[in-house]
This record gives structure tokens, sequence and C-alpha cells, in this order.
């Protein structure tokens, strides 16, 4: 009875698995402050709750633009960065819209673009490389006057990134670029100027810690901001995610002492990595590593108590595991079973 | 740059008034009860925030099935109604699918259906009768093998029912039916069995009184809620949502108390407003009252500090206002205000 389209997708899934370390989502090892919890849901105890959020989301919005140089009305807020990614598909892709993207990402983009009657039209590019496929994506998209790429740099679920100069690239061939910066915070990328073809997407769920909140936000150009919104439904980030962002924001330490630690447990846990000889790993700017293994590891692993993500059925990534970065403890106790397990 | 069906679109705008007495939302006028926030914040602050929520939403979607008598596997719960009206949209609306709804109604079906490049057929009818258009919209929807049919009902800004025989004939019709019930609880609405060709939408933003939080759920067979699911955005009810929605249907009885006050004022209200001959009250099982009045009233009820939703512009709806059912006192206020202005 669905549209064939949505009868022929499968369903993203997640496989529900318990597990002492937990590093297959991508979560902040670091919680937010209690004292901070305990401030903010005071405040939402005092607020009503039977009336709907702020119809324009002013004050996160504004909170937003003074912590990254912008204006409010390049700003849109949304239920996690996943909802406003899927408004901007709304409204910039249509029925036959050719969009380019890089293959293995993030599957939500394919699916998106799919539900919205466009073209998908993946890259292939060697994961391994810490590479995203920028000339495979220029050389298709410029056969195209309305085309649309979409690229997650640092690159989910391979770790590379997109150079500053290929973002201009892909900018002068004229597409609209949906550029997912969920990852941003941990490979110190700054936010572009507001660009007419451009839209950059950032989520509280990495680098914040507040993935059970459900906030993202996107920074545009005005006018793209008022296209975009027409597609989002309205008072889709309810009042207390909305509170709780925006004091996130007023306290930036907290954000910064949290990447400037999960960089190091990075690099450290890459070097770890790096000297296991069975083990490929690719080049990662993101909380993240995703490393080849000879033989599959994963379920060893689990055996284990350490959860990692088996990212081994996305194309290319054939014996590859994806593993979170956690505290140092975590990282610690995943490099001791995977060099017993190895 | 937006596609044309987007650029064509006027944004869903809500005109941004103070008033002492805001009647204008269909929002509950009745808070949460303080102890229960206060008890299921002091949980939120011992969750970890880092973390994403249930992947399956499972206890939301185990209270709401076992509060009406349903099987887990026909619920799911989301970001508000609207959200999950849009991934219903998604899942059974694509380029061409012809979608009947009656006109006027709830602004959001149709861009709903423009988004997804459905072909939007508005069934005209006369919303002061306190009917839906059921014989236009089935002979029109069976002109078409793959047809769609939206109802609100009661329906929002008019406040008539489709009664239960109405529904079965749509069903019959073999058009896919998505029946928005936000309102259903002041009617009594009770909910039908799983069909299906039947998708029915209700939320915790009305009678629960928790519009600021954005919960609502949807009923249907498993297989119909597997492929919308397919089609909703994964990770979308935030924690917090999630547990005070649980907590509230554990609560029942604040529910059924907050109706039985809003049904009992809102029929105090109809009568009082058709003691005044200037104005004709539209028949409503809903949480507000629309009524049409000889002369412009909005803006001399808003300088008595009353606010309610001017529906004018709505087809049909020429020279009508809505006003949302309030606290006993709010009410009293705006028919004192109303009958000084008329």
């Amino acid at each position: 009875m669905s549209r064939s389209v949505v009868a022929a997708m499968t369903a993203y899934t997640l496989e529900l698995r318990e597990a002492e370390i937990k590093l297959n989502q991508n979560e902040s090892p670091f919680d937010f402050p209690r004292e901070l919890k305990e401030q903010v849901l005071a405040r939402m105890a005092e607020r009503p709750w039977n009336r709907y959020p702020d119809f324009e989301s002013t004050a996160l919005r504004v909170a937003v633009a003074n912590a990254y140089g912008l204006r409010p009305e390049n700003i849109l807020v949304g239920n996690g960065s996943n909802e406003l990614l899927a408004a901007a598909i709304g409204a910039f892709v249509g029925p036959g819209t050719p969009v380019v993207f890089p293959r293995p990402t993030f599957a939500l983009y394919e699916k998106l673009v799919t539900i919205a009657g466009g073209l998908p039209m993946p890259i292939d590019f060697e994961p391994d490389s810490g590479l995203l496929p920028l000339s495979g994506m220029l050389s298709t998209i410029r056969r195209y006057d309305n085309g649309v790429a979409i690229l997650c740099s640092p690159n989910n679920p391979t770790g590379g990134v997109l150079p500053r100069a290929g973002l201009e690239a892909l900018l002068e061939s004229g597409a609209m670029v949906l550029l997912d910066q969920a990852y941003g915070d941990f490979a110190q990328a700054r936010l572009r100027t507001p660009h007419e073809r451009l839209v950059t997407f950032r989520t509280f769920s990495k680098a914040w810690g507040l993935a059970g909140l459900r906030v993202g936000w996107l920074a545009s150009t005005e006018e793209n901001c008022r296209e975009i919104r027409k597609v989002k439904l309205p008072y889709s980030l309810n009042v207390i995610s909305e509170a709780i962002a925006a004091l996130a924001l007023e306290n930036r330490a907290i954000h910064d002492a949290n990447v400037t630690r999960i960089i190091a447990e990075r690099e450290r846990v890459i070097a770890a990595l790096n000297e296991i000889p069975q083990i490929t790993v690719f080049p990662t700017q993101a909380n993240f590593v995703t490393f080849r293994t000879k033989k599959p590891l994963f379920d060893a692993l689990w055996a284990r108590g350490i959860l990692v993500r088996d990212v081994s059925a996305y194309p290319r990534l054939q014996g590859c595991l994806r593993v979170s970065i956690g505290t140092v403890g975590q990282n610690s106790a995943f490099l001791a079973a995977l060099k017993e397990v190895v």
C-alpha cells in the first residue's frame, strides 16, 4: 500500500545490544554537568508546558547566531540536524533532481533523497584515503544545472574531511551544497560565511554531548532559511531542549574542554591502532575511528563488553569496524580488548 | 533556488501578539501538575543526556498501547503528531498521488501534500454545518485507485466531526485514510480497530496539555507502522518529552478532568454565543468555537486583552474568528469583552 520507493526501502535499523562500554553511536562520553542540568530543569518546572514553543525559536536562534558570529536570520534550529537536513532536501530536491553524495556516507541522505523523488548519484571513493570524492562529485554534478551535493565532513562513517578549497570548488560548480558538519567540531572546522548555494548543518548531539535532547541548527543565507522554513514543520523544537541548548551555548567552555579531550584521545587511539599490524586505520578528524581488520572482531569485542559499530555492510567497508572515542578508561579498555582478539 | 512548488508556497505564519488572555492556539488552559513536573524532572537529571534516545521508543509505545488497548507494534510515537503526519504522507503520497481533504481545514495537510508532489484535491463544504464534506470526498476519491484522504475530526478550524459511518464509507472506497484526531478527546472519539487503510493520529498537545513538549502518536496496522517508520526520522522524540508523556499516561485522571472541564466550558461558551444575535456559531466538538461576526472584532477584542485566532482568510470563513476554550475566568472575560464590542 505504501509508495513503491518506500516499499523498496529497508528500514534504518540499529542492532540493539547492551554492553558495559558503548562506543557504537558516536556519542560524547561526557554527560552535561549535573549542576547545569539542575539549573535548567528548575527553570523548566516554572515554564508552562501547556503552551506551544515560541513560533520563531528566537532565544536559541539568537544564542547560536551570537556564538558563531552570524545573524538570527541566518539560522534555523530544529529537532536534531536530521530534521533540518530533511527540510532542506524537501526545499531543494524534487522529482528527478540529481543529487551527488559520497559512498559510503551517512545512510540517511540517500533515504531522504529517495523519499523526495530525487535521483541519488552516489560517488564511490576509497574510504581509507581519508579524503572525499571531490573530483568525482564535481565532474558528475557539472553535467546538470539543477544539481544538489550532500556531504558530511568529517564523513560518517569514514572520518575524512573536505578541504576548504574543495568546498569552494563545489560552490563554483553551481550545485546547491548541503554540508553536514555534525562532526565538524572535532575537525576544528570553521563555519563558512553564508553563501547562496550553501547550507551548513550542525548538531548538539556530538561535541555538546546532548544527543538525548535532539537539537540541531543550520546556517545559510536569509533567503535559503526562509525557503527551508516553509518546508520545516512548525514548533519542531520542544521548550525544554531549546532551553538546554541555549544554556549550553552560555557555557562554551564545556564544549571546548570536551572537544580537546576527545581529540587527544582520538590521536592516542589512532596511534595505538597503528601499532597493530593486523589493522588498517582510516585517517579521521571525527570523534570516531574506522578501521579494517583481517578477521571479523565485532562479536569478540562485544563478548568482552565493548560495543562498537559493525560498518562492514557499507559499500567499500568490508571487514571494517567503527569505534567512537570515549573516556580515557573506555578507550583503554577497547584497545586492550582489541589486542586480545586480533 | 528552491523547488518551484516550495518557492510558490507561503510560509506558515503566526501573528505574534501578546495578550493577557491567550485563546488563539487551541492549547489547554491547564498546565501539567507541578508535583508531577518535579517528579519527572528529578528523574531526568539522573538520565544521561549525552546518549541517544531509545531507538524504538519502546517505553512510550508500550504505555500508549496499554492505555488504548492496542499492541506496541500498532503504535509509532514522534515529535508532535505533525511529524507523524508528515511521515505518513511521505509513505503514501508520491508525485501525482490524488489527495482529498476538506476545505477549510488545517493548512499543514495541503502544504505537506504539495511538498510530496501529490495532487491536492480540496473539497469545499459549508463549515457552519458542523459536518465534513463526506459525499464530495467519496465521489472524488472513488475516481482513483490510489487515492489518499486526509481528515481532521473534529475539524480545525471549524469544529465539525466525521460520523463513524462516514469513516467506514471512506475506508470502503479503497482510499488510504489519514485521520487526524488531535481534537478527538473533546469529541469522546474512540480509536477504531486497526485497519489496513487507516492511520489515526493523536497528540499530547491538546487534551493532555503538553503542547510545549511536542509529543504525538499514531495507530495503524503493524505493516503500515513499519512502512511509515521507514520514512520517519530516527530518534525524533527526545528523552525528556518521552518520559513526560509516559508519566502523563500513568495519570489518566488529569486528562479526563481536563476534558470534562473543557467540554462543560465549551457548552457554556456556545450557549452564551448563541444568545448574541450578531453572531453565528458553528457546531463544534473540539476545544474551540468558530463563529461568524457581522463586523470585524479581532482588534477590538485584542484591545481588551483577549487574543483569539482570526481565521477570516480561510476559504469560506470570511468574517470568522476562532476562540479556544480556556478556564472559566478566561472564557467569561472573553464573553464579556465580546458583548462589549459586537
